[in-house]
């Protein structure tokens, strides 16, 4: 059975991409991350929500201060990185709603009377699928992620957002460097993951 | 500014690609699934936790089951759509973590001892990537998917799942049949989106 995206591109987005711990001096670009973003805002969230948003940590100065916030294991590769984006979720994103679900004038009140708490859910949930298809579109670029959820998260939303956007991960980008991968780790077989009813 | 991933791909998996509403009779098969799995299983989740689970709703019995548990918006599309998937986190994924992160022994019991509050957490953020990449994989199969939030997903649990499983969303899957794309509503601006520190 084979599919219909190419097996370069399989092999790019997938099979050969890889979690990557260290990098290149190389720089990664607003222009890269424009691109990339410019892909992937294409893919799917609930009603548009598109709730994820993303600050790239550019300054010496606020690198520091998130290399601080890291786990230990994360610290020195954060530190490292050509650049670093910590991914969240706006859980005011419904705001946007006239503008990004116009043909349901409902939406925002929809969403403003479901209260905060069941915001936050559906900003966690569309903003994660949106942090996956951001980690697609790294690796679209040529470029490596290293998604990392080892870090004091709440430090980071005090530190670097505000009350309204709920950090989700930590990713460095750019290009792999010299032992960049660990052994690929082991993957479920189909019939433990998949069932029929 | 232009991505490695080839424009055909880049068409294939997020420009071109559309969340369906209606489908041809071509059946989908499990073959198909397996090799959508066999791509997507690669994308990256925090200590390859893998909480992604799939249930194919195939039998017409459970089709009515799960349409009844649709939104009203939701329920012809589901009942037509060639195949319907129901996407869930296994919230004790950490009964895996000796097979899928073997290097680290103590895995399974520090997400043990985290608590199940903690590990259902853990298991929305992971598996909602998965399904993300479920949906870029449905894509590279030359299918459409249909992903919908817009259900009683307590009643799906009780229904097709059980307590250690939360339902996320369930997709229909199929080839794109007649009108079967709403105008593709308008994505943030990249300065709304991204900010840089």
């Amino acid at each position: 059975m084979s599919l219909a995206l190419d097996p370069t591109a399989q092999d790019l987005l997938f099979r050969e991409a890889r979690t990557a711990n260290t990098f290149t001096d190389e720089p990664v670009t607003d222009e890269q991350i424009e691109a990339i973003y410019d892909l992937v805002k294409y893919g799917p969230t609930s009603m548009n929500q598109s709730p994820l948003r993303v600050t790239l940590v550019r300054s010496p100065e606020a690198r520091q201060r998130l290399v601080n916030l890291m786990s230990d294991g994360n610290k020195e590769k954060t530190g490292k990185a050509p650049l670093v984006a910590i991914l969240s979720a706006d859980n005011e994103f419904h705001e946007e709603l006239p503008t990004l679900f116009p043909h349901f004038e409902g939406a925002k009140g929809m969403f403003d009377g479901m209260g905060r708490e069941a915001r936050e859910r559906q900003a966690g949930l569309n903003a994660a699928l949106q942090a996956a298809y951001f980690i697609v579109g790294v690796r679209a670029a040529g470029l490596a992620a290293g998604p990392m959820t080892g870090a004091d998260l709440e430090g980071i939303r005090k530190e670097f957002l505000d009350d309204d956007h709920t950090p989700l991960m930590v990713v460095n980008i750019g290009k792999p460097g010299e032992n960049a991968w660990f052994p690929r780790s082991p993957r479920l077989a189909y019939d433990e993951v998949v069932t029929t009813v």
